[in-house]
């Protein structure tokens, strides 16, 4: 039982979408651990985090190679080496965001964001009056330069932050301008070529999930 | 073809989350083409919309009665009617925010909850400081209160956006208190009874999603 595995093998494995999500909550209490100075978790604890059974976690992980020692559960620190290289995360992404309203300034200052890797290396916006702003160090730059700017910060992720009917026009130019993984803020599903990966936070169509529930009771 | 029917009719109508989620979004449009003036839509409009095809725009909706006419899409004051009455929009639903910070603020002021139904009426913090600021015409309460306000302002559904580590234990004074349904945006997956509807807003979840998209190309 080791937790050695080469990068390539790990890729190679074919992860749900579902599978990738608790992969990720594994990880988030793993590093709580490893800030108390944890060294070991069992998956009943790993199961307790992520809403779901032990027996799904050793499941999970099983698929990665064998890391857990019967009666000791897992070393903290071989698991997150594991789980950052699995969810690619063993370096950092280079993230830049549009819309430089509420919720992309309160995205700005996540701090969970930065601690995971994700850096926002640039903010744009429509409005003359914070384009030049500073956020941090960070200069809220003109809209126009969006294109420009993406390709020459080799930016890997946007994360849209605008209204919704100016969402898709700026995915567009988002994919023209070669990036490949959109974090979508905006309220509508944007139509993208497959080889663009989108995931969307949508807190209306939760809220209304709730509403759901609650009224069909 | 008409989009009459009683209530007890369409809430006995089993509906998966992902429908609800796609009747949700079908509503978005429809509140846009309301403001609009437009009249009509067809299952290629919501389709569009939702990302999905017209044929399942067409089955979704059928099963609550048939709005659509051939060739003239559907009513938009019709739709929106029953589609408000499906997912219990048809009346407002008294929402509390537990943290006052970043995000919980970029939540008070999204318009889009309001324009849904969703009314912030009271907000909890455990800072001192905060504890007393107006935002808009709301105090800001002492989590301390949290039991009582609950109860008495008879809330329908609480926001928790604490740190993962407080979220828990929010959660379980939440659920004494008799709230139902909880829109949880602690990176943490809470533990609460089957009665109680929980929906997750995880955005460290989803980053991580599209690193692990774009590093297994």
């Amino acid at each position: 039982m080791n937790g050695k595995s080469n990068d390539s093998d790990l890729r190679a494995v074919k992860i749900s979408e579902s599978t990738v999500r608790r992969l990720s909550i594994y990880l988030r209490l793993l590093q709580d651990l490893e800030g108390t100075g944890q060294e070991t978790a069992s998956s009943e604890d790993l199961a307790e985090r992520a809403g779901t059974t032990a027996a799904q976690v050793r499941k999970d992980l099983s698929a990665f190679g064998s890391f857990g020692k019967r009666g000791l559960g897992y070393s903290v620190a071989e698991l997150l080496r594991t789980l950052r290289e699995i969810l690619g995360l063993d370096h950092r992404w280079k993230v830049a965001l549009v819309g430089a309203g509420k919720i992309g300034s309160a995205l700005f200052t996540y701090r969970n964001f930065q601690r995971r890797g994700f850096e926002i290396d640039a903010v744009f916006d429509t409005d003359p009056v914070k384009v030049g702003q500073l956020w941090g160090s960070s200069e809220i730059l003109d809209d126009s330069l969006m294109e420009t700017e993406l390709r020459q910060r080799h930016i890997d992720i946007v994360v849209i932050a605008v209204p919704s009917d100016a969402a898709q026009a700026v995915a567009d130019r988002v994919v023209a301008a070669g990036v490949e993984a959109i974090l979508n803020f905006a309220p509508v599903r944007l139509r993208v070529p497959a080889s663009v990966a989108v995931r969307n936070v949508d807190m209306v169509v939760e809220m209304e999930g709730l509403a759901f529930a609650l009224s069909s009771r």
